[in-house]
């Protein structure tokens, strides 16, 4: 078997990255060929992690005697020996993966340490304190970490002696009390283990190697590596390091530092030491450290040192740096460096900042930031600080945070909002009926539904945080209560939502507004340089479409227009229209809501004036504008058995009738779309007069208008798609004869079932743009219904590794994707100019949009609020693209 | 432009086809080349036709230069010219297109007659009657066809006159009386025209090749061409033939003849005449015609050439002929030969006795019988000479005519089954909780529901006749009455229902058994030769396995297992299952459920032995159990209200409470399948465990087994499919300790989602066999959900051309044919080997198999009573593929 042992010299003379000698051994090696003051050290590399497992999890042969000789080397190096009382060696062992993992073994400190050693080194130092402190510390370490006895058996035992003695802290603990605690943790070991604590330093070495190993396939590491996608394959290597002591005398400390503020992305020298510590004091939040410009005044030389050593680090990473440090005798040693974690206004300033220094390029200032926390910057948020716990939680819908009290109607919500009140809308799930209930609310927590539930797809358009699918809560609407859990909230109560988490929170949680600074536009201005997608949003209403505009929108990709139906003042003609007997009728109720969406039309057409707007003409099903089954069927069957109101049960059961015949088994592939409109073409016509009327008043009036994109969506078949676009040319003639005013306009239509994928070269004849529906081409290419499998299997998919994530969020590039590639490359073959973009709520993750780059679509359209990171995501797709690009060229 | 105008000598000298010269025109040319007794004619080719729509429907010069040039040579070959009262010449104008078209314009007889040649026929014949019956023969067919006089109006003339000259019969007509009518025909002309009679024959000539290209378009032709595929773009051919006459004298006659019996398929001439009449005589029905073996006794002569002369065409065309002739003084002409049209049993016949007799070969044979004959030979049909008006039209859902007492419950259905009286089950639609109504029923019929609802499904499977979605009725379930258009049927009233058709008779419409003769199997056993395709058929019963091998299915493509679940005694066990709270509660009933189901198993893997079998695990959602909302609701609404029954509100109370849980927008795209197995596999591993307990049974008891092929549904991920397939390689490891026997088995999938086909390559590795599932994957492929599309708007849109035909039964090539292309080629890529099958119901239909044929698709499975269809239809398929291949080698 392969062996890669290396002293952290052999390993400055390689090329070896991160991935071979993990994060920790990475940085120590990298500091190593800069030539700073590193501890002499070995690293085991990640590769033999794997090996281990192939192996049975057993140390083969050539891995210890590589280990033992490496060992030899750095033993006559540094002139110390393992088990030799007259300079005894003590190491540190590291797990370092190449991506910091919580979870995993992290150090075992001052391994070595034995009997017979902590008296060599008491005798030594002078200071048999500080012996058995050390040897304490790693008997602690040794036994929770490497022979897996629960931490809190050693602190138990730790209190109980400092009660025994009368210390409050663990500086009060003298020598016989550490003495004791040893003593007695020795004892704890033999007892659970069966074994004694090993006192041959090979042997702790090697189980200590071993336990790193191991460390990488434990539960919680495993459940890490799953939420942040990181591959199982990759493996831990091993650190072993010469101990220094920070607890050696009063001229030693140890401590943390960052070379800029993480917190604000300031740029100054930041940071944290304890004197007299080792490294775990620091964090563990026994003794207050002070801050390391206190060290300037305390060690001035060393203090010198590390501010100079951690410039050097910057300019070397290119990148802020998070060190660990620590001073023995007066002299100091670098113990760690990697790229600090930093909030998401540090991001951003540090970026910019970096690129005005000259350090780094604007193409690596706009990767150094990432998507979600750009997104964070622009919504209201839960303050990081709060320490709280959810009541219940349920599906992150609509990403921000509210606070409000309950309310649980739309008369409810409305009568709140006129006395100003904040107003969380609670309901089991909304309909077109409830609109003016969350307009109205500054959140919406639902029940039942999926993340494209009504509620859900209403919030995300309008910006307002929303939780859907909160199964673990039960609505009683008759009493105004939910409950969760053995808490019961009442009508009126406070309660705060995080959509971006689907925490749902009791009382009033903290919030933090919105810090949207300079270098976010500086940031997103260096982004629209650098992109290929161009950006859209997706916006209903004016508001929208201002905020879309203001975000740096390059147009609307899809303006849906059901709203226009299901608006309050409009829903009851648009149901005498449904119920209607005859065309006439029907006509009749079309022409009174005809000149309320030319209107809206006007309206959105006005803000976005230049730029193109994507009308997508009704989609729903009619049976939508309807009350629900589960409401009428009831309510009729109470009346007829009451016999209360005839007049009212009449009324119901025409209803009724009507719900009944429109009902679907499955509406999502129902009769919707073109293929309602081909059978009634009057109401496609009225959405047409009223879109080219709008145009052509603005232009009279304004002189220009928005560019008008007309969708069908539903297609399936070509035919289909020219047989709706005669009707739009026909409406549009009748327009230019009665306004005598030529408005230019394109009618595409949405990709969204996989049949027009695969026809798509027939489709494009007749088309001047594709816009894939990746919601529905999702749904349908998985036969996944996203209302039912979101919330009742997809969460177990994900969990048990059957979909490595969720294909609503993130484009399935094998499935859908190659639907994508089929429809955008085959479409565009078909007819060269074709305007190809996507409009399903992919339009706005990062990941899909990486992998959209590269296919031949043209543009992306996505929620107004994730404009800006649809801008940066795409940026950061066409510099990975281009930096693989010529990788391969 | 181009002029195409040939006498029928020049054509003979050409290798012109039907598709130039239509049918009418090549029998005549191709006869001429034979050097039978054709009059002299001219053919105008279909292209004129097409150029015709192109000159604004007029005749331009050089077509008309050609035809007149013609008519001159034959005027000087048969010595006769068009209005020369010496010799006059007339003409009969036919029109050919290349398929015979019902609705398009036929024959004008007699044409080149007017007021001055009728005088000179009267005065040449010395028979001034004949003379003018030949020239209201002429007016009359002239003003309907040409001049576009209803035909009624000419019939009321002559009704008018006959009544005033006291004739009862044309015969008894005088000549003054035809006066009558001419002179009253021509007024009617007038008068509806404001035109004259035309007497130029020229001119006549002229509009009557117009009237015949005119005809190409009108509405009947245009429905015709659609319900039979005929393409727009053929057009017709135009003949012109000198007229011979029939009815000249005692020694003249016609008729038409069938070189073999078109009903019996019998080698016999056959056929019949009059003499002294003209073509339309022999069809009025006006004079009963002879058979044409009184021929022989009347004009030896000709009989003998004509019996002749039809012997030869056989031999020639090596098909049955269908002639017209006529015998002119006793010289006979032939004026027509073409394809006979027959009898499902006659072509099955003919095509086994002309392989016997040498004129056809066995490929030849096979190709001649149409899939639907056959089909139609297996299943009763009503009596095509009952002339009978449908009460009411729904979806041909499951073949075959049924006549019983309407019933509209189980119970009543049950207890009619009881006394052996034939019923129609009539419902809105059916729920498994009918299973026992529907197996009782001797057909059934629903007003809702589409081609795959429950009950078209179930009664395809039993091979029982259905009707669904029948929506112009209204079932009144409370008054025991359905009502359509006017008309109420009442419970026990008696109807026939054709599920061929789709339509509803009320009363006793006579049925006509079917006819299953030797030579089916002949052909079949052909076919089985010739053909690449397998052929298994899909069953879920003993019953149904039994039809299957008796029908000639090499195995059993998909069982369904839900009836094992549904069967009435167990539905009540299976509702509490679903009901259960836990595991363990849930497992508790299933163990009650698994020896039912291995008894099923067991009953069909005997009936099988030796060949494989599918078994589908269970499929549908779990809500598909229990009782729908809109029964469960109003009942507990009622029951809240009434407060009647407290116990039984409370029972209802909880299952409408898991029916809510359970309840999915989209069920089509839910819970199902692998989905919700993964999640409860108890439900698989009780399945799995009945599947494998009885083959280990069977195995001992018998020494043989069916060949175990288990296949998982509903997967869109290869590791679905994994997950799934170590279920079942558990459960046969359990199995196989338990029994000792080592049971072979495959593990298999359906492709039935869009992204299986995609990701074919990644699901076959873990798979033995793939079927596409092609109703569901149709659905999800157009986003058409089946049950809610096809009664909706597929009628719709096969009307308005908008898709070329339903795709539910005629594979969509384009779309749902290119997901099968890339998932059948993928997978075999990936795992060379693996089987491919489709077990949707294409797999029954003769178009889809010839499409599936050219992929690598590898069997089709069908209804059992399909299974003879599609074996001929493969082995066409093959055959007509090895033709077009050798054609391009």
């Amino acid at each position: 078997m392969v062996v890669e042992v290396y002293s952290f010299e052999e390993a400055a003379r390689t090329n070896m990255t991160k991935y071979d000698l993990g994060g920790k051994g990475y940085g120590l090696v990298e500091m190593t060929k800069l030539g700073l003051p590193v501890p002499p050290g070995i690293v085991i590399t990640t590769k033999m992690c794997n090996e281990f497992f192939k192996n049975d999890k057993q140390i083969w042969p050539e891995l210890k005697e590589s280990i033992l000789a490496h060992l030899n080397e750095l033993q006559k190096k540094v002139g110390k020996r393992f088990d030799d009382p007259n300079s005894p060696l003590l190491v540190s062992v590291r797990s370092g993966a190449p991506f910091s993992m919580p979870g995993m073994m992290d150090t075992v400190l001052n391994l070595g340490i034995n009997d017979k050693i902590v008296e060599a080194l008491a005798t030594k130092t002078g200071d048999r304190r500080f012996a058995y402190d050390t040897y304490r510390r790693f008997v602690q370490l040794f036994g929770k970490i490497v022979m897996g006895i629960p931490g809190e058996e050693f602190d138990k035992i730790l209190e109980r002696v400092k009660q025994e003695v009368g210390a409050k802290s663990d500086l009060d603990v003298k020598v016989d009390g550490w003495i004791e605690v040893v003593k007695r943790y020795k004892a704890l070991i033999k007892e659970k283990t069966g074994k004694d604590l090993p006192q041959a330093p090979i042997e702790q070495l090697l189980m200590a190697v071993g336990a790193v190993f191991n460390s990488w396939w434990t539960q919680r590491a495993i459940e890490y590596r799953k939420i942040y996608k990181i591959s199982d394959e990759l493996g831990t290597a091993v650190n072993i390091v010469m101990m220094v002591y920070g607890n050696l005398d009063d001229r030693s400390g140890t401590g943390v530092a960052f070379t800029r503020d993480p917190s604000s992305g300031e740029r100054k020298f930041y940071g944290e030491f304890l004197m007299r510590a080792q490294g775990e004091d620091v964090v563990a939040g026994i003794r207050t450290p002070l801050p390391v410009s206190k060290l300037k005044e305390m060690l001035p030389d060393a203090y010198a040192t590390l501010e100079n050593i951690a410039q050097k680090l910057e300019t070397h990473f290119k990148d802020m740096q998070d060190i660990e440090f620590t001073v023995e005798g007066g002299k100091l040693y670098m113990l760690q460096t990697r790229t600090a974690k930093r909030t998401a206004s540090a991001a951003v300033k540090i970026a910019t900042d970096m690129v005005k220094e000259g350090l780094i390029s604007k193409e690596e200032a706009v990767l150094r930031v990432e998507p979600d926390q750009l997104q964070r910057l622009l919504y209201k948020q839960i303050d990081s600080n709060a320490k709280v716990t959810p009541l219940v939680k349920g599906l992150p819908a609509s990403p921000g945070a509210a606070v409000g009290k309950v309310v649980f109607t739309v008369d409810e919500a409305r009568k709140a909002r006129e006395n100003k009140e904040r107003i969380i809308l609670v309901r089991p799930e909304t309909t077109p009926e409830d609109i003016a209930g969350i307009a109205a609310a500054d959140g919406v927590l639902t029940s039942r539904g999926g993340m494209t539930s009504h509620a859900a797809v209403v919030t995300r358009g309008m910006g307002k945080p929303c939780i859907v699918g909160a199964e673990g809560m039960k609505i009683e609407m008759s009493e105004g209560v939910f409950r969760a859990g053995n808490q019961t909230v009442r009508r009126g109560d406070i309660i705060t939502i995080d959509g971006g988490s689907g925490s749902v929170f009791v009382g009033e949680v903290p919030l933090v507004e919105p810090t949207i600074s300079g270098e976010v536009s500086t940031i997103l201005g260096w982004a629209d340089g650098l992109r290929r997608l161009g950006v859209r949003a997706n916006a209903d209403t004016p508001e929208m479409a201002a905020k879309a505009r203001e975000n740096g929108a390059a147009g609307i990709g899809l303006v849906r227009t059901e709203r226009m139906f299901n608006a309050p003042e409009r829903l009851e003609i648009v149901q005498k229209m449904i119920l209607a007997g005859s065309v006439e009728e029907r006509k009749k109720f079309l022409d009174q809501i005809e000149p309320m969406q030319k209107s809206d039309f006007k309206q959105i057409f006005r803000i976005m004036k230049g730029l193109p707007v994507t009308v997508r003409l009704l989609d729903f099903p009619l049976h939508e504008f309807l009350p629900k089954l589960e409401e009428i069927l009831p309510k009729v069957a109470e009346l007829r058995v009451t016999r209360k109101d005839n007049r009212q049960l009449e009324i119901d059961e025409k209803v009724l009738r009507r719900v009944m015949e429109l009902k679907e088994y499955n509406p999502m592939m129902g009769q919707r779309g073109v293929r309602l409109s081909l059978m009634y073409p009057e109401i496609y016509e009225m959405q047409i007069s009223a879109i080219f009327d709008a145009a052509a008043e603005l232009i009279k009036e304004d002189g220009a208008t928005a560019e008008i994109e007309i969708m069908i969506s539903q297609v399936a078949e070509a035919e289909e798609f020219r047989k709706a676009r005669e009707i739009v040319e026909r409406k549009a003639n009748e327009a230019r004869t009665k306004f005598k005013v030529d408005v230019k306009y394109k009618v595409g239509t949405m990709i969204e079932t996989p049949r027009a994928a695969l026809t798509a070269s027939d489709i494009a004849k007749y088309a001047d743009f594709f816009s894939f529906g990746t919601n529905d081409l999702t749904q349908a290419t998985f036969a996944f219904s996203r209302d039912d499998v979101e919330a009742k299997f997809i969460p177990f998919y994900v969990d048990n590794k059957i979909l490595p994530f969720n294909p609503f969020e993130t484009i399935d590039a094998g499935g859908v994707g190659r639907l994508i590639k089929i429809g955008a490359t085959e479409g565009k073959r078909s007819k060269p100019g074709l305007k190809v973009g996507i409009c399903g709520e992919h339009g706005g993750d990062p990941k899909s949009i990486e992998f959209l780059n590269e296919t031949e679509v043209d543009y992306v359209s996505c929620s107004p609020y994730r404009v800006p990171v649809a801008r940066l995501a795409a940026a950061q797709a066409s510099i990975k693209h281009r930096v693989q690009g010529s990788s391969t060229a």
